[in-house]
């Protein structure tokens, strides 16, 4: 798709000028905290970004889901296609506080970094767009296209409710193309494309064995431990070598294909960068790098423990047997696994082992998806970044990640494209998440030229 | 040996009349936090029993030990010979603070239950020698025996500096006979004598896998999990059936003699009553009472999860996989078992179990001991708690808890009997820790009977 170089270059200096404008309104945002986990701030996260959108010149409101609510917003261009931009308001919860640099909830500049929770995953990305869209139509006096905003507010917690929304507001949000919520650099500065993502099956594990605590002195001899109960349940789910022992766990595993495997293939290693970024002695499995550990990063289903939590975690010695055991479980699935035939297996298993005292709670589930490589959106959101990031963009066939990507493609049958602003050091998830700004104007760069294309196309 | 009804009469009186005015000291001692595990209160505790001490006409230091300071106190008595009480003025961490009815640290006056952190387990029993000895005192004129107190700032962590504080004060302390730091009654009302204590061995295991936590969906399939590492390594040193895998572990067990055996045959079972307390479903190993139950609950040595703490714990669900994991285990001894023989057995399994990146901080370690059931001193203490309860004093040859027993029995070479205030539901270690007041009266009045007929041995 040819471009016009200097409508773009009109463009890139309307970001430029006003880029300390989007970056205020980055702070604004990313001040006002938005803990879906912990159903904080979630209210007047989505008025604020409500009241964002129409500062911005779109009809926005905020409407209701089975869960936290969506904001909704619509403006009309010159031609009628419609683009989705999927986003979402909610962030992480910011702890452990104390690894913070400085106060997760007030947006902090030190040197070319923008630090606050939220800042990457997924506020930047929300003013990324409304900025891409400002340029554009002040560059060219309209928007190009029709343009529809769906913001939620449960990526962070599994997107539970975000199945059921698209499928009751189908024709509200029914569009031609999608923008999901993320994009940027890999570790080399090469920009990222991804066509899949997997799903997830959120979970906790409970156990209670007895009415409270009692003295390990006495308890430790003849009650049932809740620690220990827990422990052997878990060991129970998967070896030291990684092999996941509930029993069909990996039945409905589809292999990537030849054409997945070539993709992944030509992705950068990035095997040493995050040995050194994360401080590790080495992979899983003996994994080296290379296109076993690719595959292995994103084909695979995993069950990881995210949390442990039992009797006395404080300072020193306290000597008390625990009557109540959790863990937080997450596993991530791939073509075609689907959460509820995994907690049907989760629950059999553990029955069959003797484990019928723990407890399932189910956070949220997701099924994994893949969009079409060879879609023309997906070529030409692919092309355009180039002009962008002076480099050919990187195609990963899937990601480890997951998100609510099975409904857009599956429900509203849209191709769906990354663009953005993160790269691979953001911390995403963790203490001190950044974004670059260069890497904020390239994403907003990168977003413009999809926008202005697809209004061509 | 004869008791003086006509003098105990008068003891009793004193007591009752005064009782409130030890319930003002009880509520003053356990008013002043002194949470050992978290040196948090122990200066300011150890003043105010020295200071205590003093009131009541004793000469009172604050000795430094290895760790926390140790509160000495002497007072002359009429015959030349000794009686010895140790005692302790650390408590607990009071935690979990939601669950206490009324603040752990203001001692609460409901019905006939006294409530407060400290308030059985150690707090009751320093007022109970300190009431004990002012009736005595009150009744003959003077003390009948020298008397020194040695009430220490670390039981709750395991003692870790008494052995050697003994040791090097060992003339300092030079006694007869010692009268320990707790004491009550059983599920239906009778004393309790006990004439051993297992040892314990206290540890965190906690693994590092990276610097930082990671994304679960990056890191759940391709970087060790701190987490998954710890519950491997925890499940190697248990199994579901209670059996400790640790290679060597059982080795310097001694079992129990038939003497033992004896003692434990005509205890009352409590095997019911502990079931209804704690809402239990049933015993571990499929145990329902009786001598093997008793045998299991004293003479077999234990593994018990005291607290597993990684990642998230927060509500919902956090997609991040753990760096870091940890959990305390406290391992009860019997004879002969040694904490260091157990460190070492500890740390070779868990090496050739593939975990040398499972660290062990040791926090704590004593050894068993047991008194002799046939010392006349025991014999006596025994016997003049009749006049108090009523009925016989149920002795026991070894209870499930630990203590600094061994330095006592061995070092200094005395008998060591229990009497005290304490009850099955006193909660001690738990939220909602209490003494119902009748027994602090008979656990002062038995103290007192102790004092005498020793002062006419």
């Amino acid at each position: 798709m040819e471009m016009d170089q200097a409508l773009l270059t009109q463009i890139d200096a309307y970001i430029e000028r006003n880029i300390d404008r989007y970056i205020a309104q980055l702070a604004r945002l990313c001040g006002q905290p938005s803990i879906s986990a912990q159903n904080l701030g979630i209210a007047e996260c989505a008025q604020l970004v409500a009241t964002m959108l129409q500062e911005h010149g779109y009809a926005a409101e905020v409407m209701p889901s089975d869960g936290h609510p969506v904001v909704y917003g619509a403006g009309t261009g010159q031609r009628d296609k419609t683009l989705l931009f999927y986003l979402h308001y909610d962030v992480q919860p910011p702890e452990p506080l104390e690894l913070w640099e400085s106060p997760p909830f007030e947006l902090t500049r030190r040197g070319e970094k923008l630090f606050a929770r939220g800042v990457s995953d997924d506020k930047g990305h929300i003013i990324t767009r409304l900025a891409a869209l400002d340029a554009v139509r002040h560059v060219l006096g309209e928007l190009p296209c029709n343009v529809k905003f769906v913001i939620e507010g449960e990526e962070e917690i599994g997107s539970p409710s975000m199945d059921a929304f698209v499928e009751k507001h189908q024709a509200k949000l029914a569009g031609d193309a999608c923008i999901w919520e993320f994009g940027g650099v890999d570790s080399e500065g090469a920009p990222s494309q991804s066509l899949g993502m997997r799903g997830i099956f959120y979970v906790e594990l409970s156990v209670e064995t007895a009415s409270r605590d009692v003295h390990s002195g006495l308890g430790g001899s003849i009650f049932p431990n809740a620690a220990w109960r827990l422990v052997w349940a878990l060991n129970s789910l998967k070896d030291a070598a990684e092999n996941i022992l509930i029993p069909g766990f990996y039945d409905e595993v589809v292999p990537p294909s030849a054409r997945d495997l070539a993709m992944l293939a030509q992705l950068p290693d990035e095997s040493q960068f995050l040995l050194e970024m994360y401080n590790l002695p080495g992979f899983l499995k003996g994994l080296t790098g290379g296109l076993a550990w690719q595959r292995e990063a994103v084909f695979v289903p995993t069950c990881t423990i995210c949390g442990l939590n039992a009797g006395y975690q404080g300072q020193g010695s306290k000597t008390v047997q625990p009557a109540r055991a959790s863990a937080k479980v997450d596993f991530r699935l791939v073509p075609e696994q689907r959460p509820a035939d995994i907690l049907q297996k989760l629950r059999a298993h553990l029955d069959a082992q003797g484990f019928a005292d723990v407890a399932i709670t189910v956070y949220c589930g997701e099924h994994p998806a893949k969009v079409d490589p060879d879609d023309p959106f997906v070529q030409m959101a692919t092309a355009v970044a180039a002009d962008v990031y002076g480099r050919e963009m990187v195609v990963s066939p899937m990601i480890g990640g997951s998100g609510p990507l099975y409904p857009f493609v599956k429900t509203l049958g849209v191709p769906v494209v990354a663009a953005g602003c993160g790269y691979p050091d953001g911390r995403v998830h963790a203490p001190n998440e950044n974004i670059r700004v260069p890497d904020f104007i390239n994403g907003i760069r990168h977003t413009a030229r999809i926008v202005e294309a697809f209004g061509r196309m």
